[in-house]
């Protein structure tokens, strides 16, 4: 059974959750073969938080789950695309839609989305 | 002015490309303090190539060319979103609109995109 490239980069790949609805890209963290595993195990996102050095299984705590509809790889197998559902359209610990909620306009960043939600633990 | 957190992982941060019209997302490479500036001052996708060590302008060689119309920042401040038109249609070395053109079906992965040239320097 094929997986991404863990030893290309220290155990890791890059996973980008999108939005399999709207396409909106929601946040991007990282995957080891634990968290891939898991993923593919139970349907719903799992990443490894690499400040916690510990297994994520994102929304346990917020409830902020996002269930995998689809897995996409990249041509060097050292990134994934996770094109979920976000439970509570809110992926982003800080209480936004998406992680990327401000956009470089000049010499500012904007924020350009509502805040839905107080922050959380994500 | 601004900019991202080069500071936390090594001089790069996450550059995930995506097509500003559809939506799909296009590639993820990595951007240096370099990268980021020429990036903005030009108007064109310019990563940090880790294999080379080099300063990356996508589509140099191929013509495959990313114009940049919105760059989003996530709230860690270590990665982006660059919203492109993509030149050719073709973000993937290997001759795909893609990178990820590869699914993950059952224990199998399968390409679900039609490679439009033969693969090239990217």
């Amino acid at each position: 059974m094929p997986e991404p490239d863990f030893d290309k980069r220290g155990g890791l790949v890059t996973a980008i959750a999108q939005d399999v609805h709207g396409g909106q890209i929601l946040m991007v963290a990282y995957m080891n073969r634990e968290a891939w595993r898991h993923t593919l195990d139970t349907g719903f996102a799992t990443y490894w938080s690499t400040s916690r050095n510990a297994l994520w299984v994102k929304g346990e705590t917020s409830g902020h789950r996002q269930r995998v509809h689809e897995i996409l790889v990249d041509c060097d197998q050292d990134a994934v695309v996770l094109r979920v559902e976000q439970a509570g359209g809110v992926a982003c610990h800080e209480g936004y839609a998406s992680c990327f909620h401000r956009r470089v306009e000049g010499d500012t960043w904007r924020v350009i989305a509502p805040r839905l939600e107080p922050p959380s633990a994500g």
